[in-house]
């Protein structure tokens, strides 16, 4: 039989190996998607907390705890510690964005 | 009873209640981090596949479909989608240049 895949994108002519991956990827996907969901309904939580007690939208001290905390999780699983840390900058950035919004709304 | 916290961090005097959800936030970072780990391992496979299969590191197709998928999925678990795209462009970028590194060393 001839196959000619022309310029057939790569995911539809993936090889049986190549796909089984990409499903176990897209479930680790939607559990981290509804994993950080509950994430962010848990830090609004504490942006609305900390606008009832008057605290500053971010605490150096508690996010230089929480890198320690990830870069030695992240070790220990085998995870690069430097993609770990940037990825956790990157949440925490959006998470103060939202404390300060919701400070704005109040 | 005075209590002069002085410049001690929020993190150290930190009300029960703020606690409490810092010590969800914890549990939920440590599973993000091990499921993390665990997607670097497949996408780790997926680039050894590529580079026998010869297969280019990226694939825009395949790419497309993910982000639609996470959009929907973000949407609904009521997680900001716009935020959930940029945070797996970042993670598919850090992927990408495992794939590439792979096919340098191979």
């Amino acid at each position: 039989m001839t196959c000619d895949t022309g310029n057939t994108p790569q995911s539809l002519i993936a090889p049986p190996e190549l796909r089984e991956l990409r499903d176990s990827i897209d479930n680790i996907d939607a559990a981290l998607i509804n994993i950080l969901a509950e994430r962010f309904k848990l830090t609004r939580r504490v942006g609305e907390l900390k606008v009832k007690l008057n605290l500053p939208p971010g605490d150096q001290n508690r996010e230089e705890q929480q890198i320690a905390r990830l870069r030695l999780l992240a070790g220990q699983a085998k995870l690069d510690e430097i993609f770990a840390e940037k990825l956790f900058n990157f949440i925490i950035e959006e998470v103060i964005r939202n404390h300060i919004s919701i400070r704005e709304i109040k």
